[in-house]
């Protein structure tokens, strides 16, 4: 099946379009969950992740469509916790959840290949339903992942606006009177048709950070019909009417990508006083963000 | 040590910047390397990759000051070839070898800070002596690994301009009068010597194809003493001369960074003979790099 017809599918039948990330921060673990010295070379700090990550994941069952691991956070523990990340993707499926893998690969040629066949092959052990990809090597470089869009129904998301206060760096340098986050976003559009699905989306997507709603609008006129994944909702600082800027009317409500949020849904408590404290403390979390995501993309 | 000055005084001593590049290509394996069905997620196959990159950093102390393991191809192998990769790295240490991970990340803030941890930090299951970055998300997200440069010299290669031939959609972008590569190159020239070394070379250094000479005397001029790491030499067409042309002249010949080359000294022959044959082929294939780019860093 089509990425974006998945991912849009869901979204629909949920109401709203939260993806939950998986990025654990060792500093935030809660004592709860503290193992050994928490230092990144400890084998008891991927028990550590493995415990609050597993919990966390019997969580989402009907309430997230999607999660997104980080995959610094999972390579800092060294091979145990690349294991952990494909255990952990595993379960995802068993679960029914989409996984989309934030690792912004970019390279060129062949070893753009292997960053494809690594992450977006159907038998490949860390296998995900769609990546985050830099653009910065030029657009030769995406062929290989769009290959397996089309092949495999994976999905992808260009990195085009990003969260940080100083994505402006490169991402607004002016070109030719146009920012280069919008002459991206054109040369993206005129990709995304070819891999749109029965919903009309397409799985050839984009990064545009909800600190930056402006420039999402302006992004979305760029681009067209590709799916949007906006970080920076919640701990970042953008507001849920922030993150779904760059949406637009659908059947549902306002759609067009999911809307993650990570540090908030994780680490909703400083110290829970025990497994259950914490898990209400996150189900209460993720009822937040989903009533405040789903209220921003109802219908008005 | 100074990561800079590390480089540039083994590369003195031999005579030569020749950095091995370790990109284990499944597709282009020897018979006499193949194990099982060298699919991605067949067991079988790691134990390939690893026989044939151990056998080749065996042969490499005294003629390679450093090495360039690209990690997509470990990636692609899961968490079992990333435990190689972390084996590879411990072998090349006690071989006095330095190791340049090519992995190309980026990210911002606190998973910028992940990655730099994974990679930079002194007890990471992972380090390594140098990373290379991709700069698309802004120079902000570069202050973790410059951080691990001070405090625990390290190296840090920025992507400037690549050697693939699509590298201009993005990096060659006109911004006010000039591309988009020389205003990086400008930028990241006014913090290169806030890690300059005794060789007053910085580990600030940046990633700039053999396959665009001119471009890399640009980049030379707005830079100043970063050292380049010059991909794109043999398998993809630079030559030496074209490899070298952004290097100045020094107490040795002509010096500024490194020149990689992976595919020509891993895969010299198809279809070896025997262990021997291929240990012969692969001493040769060296011996020609070392003659070739010593000829092109001579005084002259």
């Amino acid at each position: 099946m089509n990425f974006a017809d998945s991912v849009i599918t869901r979204v629909r039948e949920l109401g709203h379009p939260l993806c939950v990330g998986l990025d654990p921060h060792l500093d935030l673990f809660p004592p709860l969950f503290r193992r050994g010295s928490m230092a990144a070379e400890d084998p008891a700090t991927v028990v550590a992740v493995s415990d609050l990550l597993t919990a966390l994941l019997e969580r989402l069952p009907g309430k997230a469509a999607i999660i997104k691991p980080q995959s610094a956070f999972f390579e800092q523990l060294g091979a145990a916790g690349i294991e952990l990340l494909q255990q952990l993707m595993g379960r995802a499926r068993e679960l029914g959840i989409l996984v989309l893998l934030d690792a912004k690969r970019g390279d060129i040629g062949s070893t753009a290949e292997g960053y494809a066949r690594a992450y977006l092959d159907p038998h490949a052990p860390l296998r995900a339903d769609a990546l985050t990809v830099n653009p910065y090597l030029g657009l030769d470089t995406l062929a290989p992942y769009l290959q397996r869009c089309k092949d495999h129904g994976r999905g992808l998301f260009v990195l085009v606006k990003t969260s940080n206060p100083g994505s402006g760096d490169v991402q607004d340098l002016n070109v030719e009177g146009r920012p280069l986050f919008e002459q991206l976003a054109s040369k993206l559009g005129t990709h995304v048709s070819g891999f749109a699905g029965e919903t009309d989306w397409s799985s050839l997507g984009v990064v545009v950070g909800a600190t930056y709603p402006d420039q999402a609008v302006r992004i979305r006129e760029a681009l067209g019909r590709g799916l949007f994944l906006v970080p920076g909702y919640g701990a970042q600082g953008g507001t849920a009417a922030d993150a779904v800027r760059g949406f637009v009317p659908g059947p549902a409500g306002l759609e067009g990508g999911v809307v993650s949020s990570s540090r908030g849904i994780m680490f909703p408590v400083a110290a829970p006083s025990s497994a259950t404290a914490w898990e209400q403390a996150v189900d209460a979390a993720l009822d937040r963000a989903i009533d405040e995501l789903g209220n921003a993309v109802a219908r008005r």
